[in-house]
Formats: structure tokens, C-alpha cells, sequence
């Protein structure tokens, strides 16, 4: 095991009806930016409920921030937070709100020249304006973590931050507002909840057993309640487990104390800059082929994913890990997610080619769990999950 | 699942060498009153090891905090802290030493007449004084949670008492200090921490499913592990697996959105009172008779536990239920320790009687998840331990 640290100091409020506790969780005399996207929850009764539990605050509401949360848009977000002198935030949303508002709670004290340097530059937030979260949409974890990925649309760039200043002082998880979002998104959630697991437990052994059964646990509840919550997703026990599960895909636990991978996430976000193509999806086409070009590497982990979590008892240590994989594009597929680019987009030649380049640019280290993936390894990658 | 709210701010520093950070952790101009027990650290190295991180500050120290801290002599400590203005404690130790600092935290801001109303009253402390851990011995998590239990001398007494103002602020895990604790020590903290899972696991079935994993994996490493460590504690990745499963078994998260029991701590505390007998034997010793006592409303998670946790597949459910608490005495058997009361004393006679009446003059209103126990249903289970 390796060492580490852990520290989560965010708050979570679990289950039905929670949302009418919001207000007691926001200092009385704030004055509140809160944030949402494109308008769904004005359809399905969650903004409703939020604005009832803020009765009594001085809110300024912030609408559209879109799926990959673009600079561009909370720029704008970020005048009014000046302008207005916001004392604390709510993001009302899933992932890219979330990501949002973690990057306006640094950008809002930061005092360098430009917000753009917080990502360039990989600047750690050690203290960020307060905020809260109501989570509407289950995948990325951003509820219970410090992360944020933020997107620039003119320059086509998907870049990472954090700190720990960013984690949400509290998070209200409500299970039943599952219940209206659309298949789609909940395939998506799925797959991004599982591939985060994939991306801190698929590397090599280092006896971690508990962190490899905890990685182990969240994939084999993912997989229990998949055709659950797809076939019904007012199914409110599978949406309870499905949202708890997502959140501890990716709220730090895990991942403490062993060898960690995201090149699957490097590789995705890059498809979803060039094709617009949705967050989980790319992970979907990337991983499987991840795994099959590391297969040496991972060999080891690959087989006992394959033994505990799918159950797989016949056949060599190699013959288990190539299953496992079959496996888990099965998992993808079973919840209409395509796990090869031509099946996204037409335009995939020269793909490969060109994420590669781009890493090479921005003079980037080495991937995996070794630092030792190099951008003609990208390429090689890339090209097999055309 | 069941609504909840979870918060554990304490951040965990783990690993090989860490104690060497402490100074960090604590603030610059702190008073420091560093508590420890018997004084095993000034023969295993911890001691100087504490005191060279913590060249620079004022400390005080505070030795002889007995195992189940007794309320007369933590009175001295908390003399001290008060005549001496102390602004930080650190705690060196096991369960015993935290949970009697957590104990002066609340003590030390109490505006009460008498500390010991903390404890009577079950004061939940919202401030305490800060301390941080530098844990000792794995067994108890007292060193992720907010917990603790006092024992009271003079009245046989041993309460519990706890709040969010006592979390540790931080807690350093150095598995190297697992090579010097006796294998008696060794065997109850592995006990401890397996019965802390039970009690928050053996109930009824609530399709908490990640939860319920999250508990399986914590007690499948220890099963793993504990011959590994019992037979040599210097290995250092069982030794890192053991205390990072003792942690999470009890530092609220597998709690959190199911049902849990108590019970069993609840009658060995007695029998620590009575017999002064090893707080995790008694309840190795209370555990079995509680599970055959209340066969009927856990016999679907027993089941459960004896397929997932002891690979049992033979048989009806209530056949591998039974078969899955005879697996849970041969596992204490197999760490030395026995499961009867009268293994430990000659003297048991009459205990059953005089614990039912002691939670009668107490005016408990019922144990277990159900909170149906009644001291007549306590009485029969203590016979059953005889």
C-alpha cells in the first residue's frame, strides 16, 4: 500500500426530501449566486423546491451553463459574482454545474491577471468562495471531491483543477430526482461512475485489499442496478444505490494508497473536445482498447476484476483479464453505449494522429499508472478504437 | 436505503514514516498537551519519535490514561489543561487514549457543573477543545470518528458519549508501529474491528447493497489478513491492510442509510465493567448468543454474510445462517480468543441477572435495530454466553 492522505470534508444529505433542508446548510446573511443549466429543472420540480428552501435569501440566479462547462460562459457568471459581491454559491445540476462553480469559488478570490491561468497553469485552490450543491444527475462525483474540468471552446481545450479549497461544504443527494432524467444521461452517469472505479483500481497489485474491494463493491452495485434503474428509473431503492455509488466512485477513498491510471480520461476528454461526443461515451471507446494495448501491464488486475466482479472462474490468468474485457464492453453495450468512434462520428480519420500531436504540444509527461505512455502510444490507442 | 447525513472531517496521514509530519499538523504557537497510556511508546521508538516532530512547540505531557480511560484520573488531565491555559492536544495511542482525549476536548469547553453530566446526559459536544491522534493501536476507529467511552470506577459504569465537535482534526496511521503491539493487542483489535462491522451490518435487509459491500470487504481483509499478522507483525502490508480496515470500520460511512444494532456493545460493556475482561473479548464472547438469540430477524443478512464474507453455498438459508456464526466463533478461535464467559472468570454466575437489572435501573428503553430488546431478552443472552 502506498502512502497517503485523505481528507473529505464535505458534507452530504442523503435521500428523499432532503432539498427542503437546503437552507439551513447556507450562512443566514449570504447572498447567493445560484447556478443551473440548460432549464431542466424547471420541468422536473427541482427548481421549485430549491427556491422555496431559499426563502428568506437574497439569490441571484445564474441559468445555461452547458454539458462541458465552457470558460466563455462562466466568465459572465463570474462578473456578476464581482459586481454583485456574491458571499457564497449553489450549484443546482450534475457534473459540468458543479465543475463550473468550483471554477468560479477559485476564480472569484483568485487575484492573478487572468482566471485562464487557474488552469493553464494547474494553480491549486487552497481557498475558494463557499458553495453548496443540490445534485441533480448522478455520474461524476464532483459533489463529493475538489476537481473541476473546465472547457474552452475557441480553443478546443479540455483542461483539469482543483485544490482543497474546492470541495462543497455540503451536497443534498435526493435519489428521487433520478426519476426524471432521461435514459440517456442515466447510461451516461453509469458508464462515467464505472470507468472512474476502472481508472483507480485497473493498474497492478500493491495488497491494497480493502481499497481493491472497495474499487470492486461500486462496480459490482453499478452492475446490480444498471437494467434496474434504465428499465425504471422511479425504481427509488437502484437510484439510491446508483447515486451513492457514483459519488463514491470518485470522492477520494479509492483511490488512496494505490497506483492510479486516467489516461482513459486523458484520451476521452480530447474526443470530446474534437467531436462534441458526451463525456461517458468517450470513456467507453477508449478503455477497452486501453486495456488491450496495456494488457501485459494490467494483466494481473484485469483477471481479478474478472474473478470478482464478473464472476468469471474458468480459464489461465490471460484468458480471464481478455474476457473481463469483453465484459465490460458488454456492460457498455447493454446500456446502448457504443464503445467504437465510427460509431459516433464519420469523420474519425486522422484522429488518432491528431490527439496525439496535441499532446506532444502541451509537452505532456506520460500517461498510465508508470508516467510511460507516450503520445505514439496515444496514437496506437486512439486507432483501435476506431 | 435509509436517509442520512454524513460529515468526517479529519484528515488521515498514512503511511510508513509519517509521524515525522505531525509538527505540521498543529498549529505554531499551540500549547500542546500530548496524552499517552502505560508508556509502551517510550519502548518502541514512538515516543522519541513524537517528541522530535514536536521540537518547537510547548508541550506538556500526560501519561498513565488507563485501557477504558477512567473518568477520576482524565479529572487530573483536565486540571492541567485548564490551570495551564493548553490551546492542542495530540494524542499518542490506542482507542483508550483517544476516546479519554475526546472526553477532555468536550470537558475542556464544558460550561456545566460537573464534566461527568457529558457522559450521564449524553451531551452531544458541538466545540471541543482541537486535538490530533498518532494512532498506536488499530482496533477501536476512534481516530476517524466523532466517539468515545468512558468507564467511571467507582460506579462500574462505561458510557458513551460524542458529537461533531469531536473528530480528530488529524490522525496519523503509521503501520510500522504494528510491529511492536503484543499479539494479544493484536488478536482484540482485529475482534474489535470485525465486531464493529457486525453490529453495523448483522440486521435485516435494506437493499443498501453498496453499503453492505463496503462492510463485506472490510470484514474479507481482516479474515485475510489476520493470520498474516498474528503470525508476524512486521508485515508491513497486512500490518497496513489491518489498520486501514479498523479505521474505516467504524468512522461512520458503512453506517450511513441502514439500520444498525449495538447491541453487542452495549451487554460487553457490562461484562468490561464487571470482569474488567478485554473490551473486544466480550465481545467475541456476547456476539454469538446475540446472533442465535435473534436467529429469526437476521437470519437473510446472516445468510448473506456466511455466502459473501465466508463462501458458504450449500444449504437453506437459515443452514448457512447457522453455519455462518459457527464461522465467526472459529475465526476468534483462531486469533486465541475464546467465546465464552466462562472461559474468562469462574465467577459468572448470577451476571445475566444483575446486567438485565442494571439496564432496567437504567431505564433503557430497548437494544437492537428494532430498539425491542428488553433487559429479559439481555438476560437470556448472557446466559447463552455462559
Amino acid at each position: 500500500m502506498l502512502n497517503f492522505e485523505f481528507k473529505n470534508p464535505t458534507k452530504i444529505i442523503f435521500g428523499k426530501g432532503q432539498i427542503e433542508n437546503l437552507g439551513k446548510e447556507i450562512p443566514k446573511d449570504a447572498k447567493v449566486l445560484m447556478l443551473y443549466g440548460g432549464g431542466s429543472i424547471k420541468k422536473n420540480g427541482i427548481y421549485e423546491q430549491v427556491k422555496n428552501s431559499l426563502k428568506g435569501f437574497e439569490v441571484i440566479e445564474f441559468g445555461g451553463i452547458p454539458a462541458n462547462p465552457e470558460y466563455e460562459v462562466l466568465l459572465d457568471a463570474l462578473k456578476i459574482i464581482k459586481e454583485e459581491k456574491i458571499t457564497y454559491m449553489l450549484a443546482v445540476g450534475g457534473g459540468s454545474v458543479i465543475d463550473g462553480t468550483k471554477f468560479l469559488s477559485a476564480a472569484a478570490l483568485y487575484e492573478g491577471n487572468s482566471p485562464w491561468d487557474i488552469l493553464k497553469n494547474n494553480i491549486k485552490t487552497e481557498k475558494g468562495l463557499p458553495f453548496g450543491t443540490v445534485l441533480t444527475l448522478p455520474a461524476t462525483g464532483s459533489e463529493m471531491n475538489s476537481g473541476s474540468v473546465i472547457t474552452r471552446k475557441e480553443t478546443q481545450e479540455k483542461l483539469a483543477m482543483g485544490g482543497p479549497g474546492l470541495f462543497p461544504e455540503f451536497s443534498i443527494l435526493d435519489p428521487l430526482v433520478v426519476q426524471s432524467i432521461p435514459k440517456r444521461q442515466l447510461a451516461n452517469g453509469i458508464t462515467d461512475a464505472f470507468t472512474h472505479v476502472l481508472e483507480q483500481y485497473m493498474t497492478y497489485p500493491t495488497q491494497a485489499y480493502l481499497q481493491d474491494r472497495f474499487a470492486e463493491s461500486i462496480m459490482q452495485t453499478l452492475i446490480e442496478i444498471a437494467p434496474r434503474i434504465t428499465k425504471d428509473p422511479s425504481d427509488y431503492e437502484a437510484a439510491a444505490n446508483f447515486m451513492w455509488s457514483c459519488t463514491m466512485a470518485l470522492n477520494g477513498l479509492i483511490q488512496k494508497g494505490v497506483p492510479t491510471d486516467w489516461a482513459v480520461h486523458a484520451m476521452g476528454h480530447e474526443l470530446t473536445a474534437l467531436f462534441g461526443i458526451d463525456h461517458a461515451r468517450t470513456l467507453a471507446v477508449v478503455a477497452p482498447s486501453h486495456y488491450r494495448y496495456n494488457f501485459e501491464a494490467k494483466k494481473e488486475k484485469l483477471a481479478q476484476y474478472g474473478k470478482r466482479v464478473w464472476g468469471l472462474t474458468e480459464g489461465s490468468t490471460e484468458e480471464i483479464a481478455q474476457v473481463a474485457i469483453s465484459k465490460t464492453e458488454d456492460f457498455f453495450h447493454s446500456l446502448e453505449i457504443e464503445t467504437k468512434l465510427s460509431e459516433y462520428t464519420t469523420d474519425y480519420k486522422g484522429t488518432a494522429e491528431k490527439i496525439s500531436k496535441r499532446f506532444t504540444e502541451r509537452g505532456w509527461l506520460g500517461l498510465g499508472e508508470h508516467k510511460t505512455l507516450a503520445p505514439s502510444d496515444v496514437e496506437k490507442i486512439i486507432e483501435m478504437s476506431y
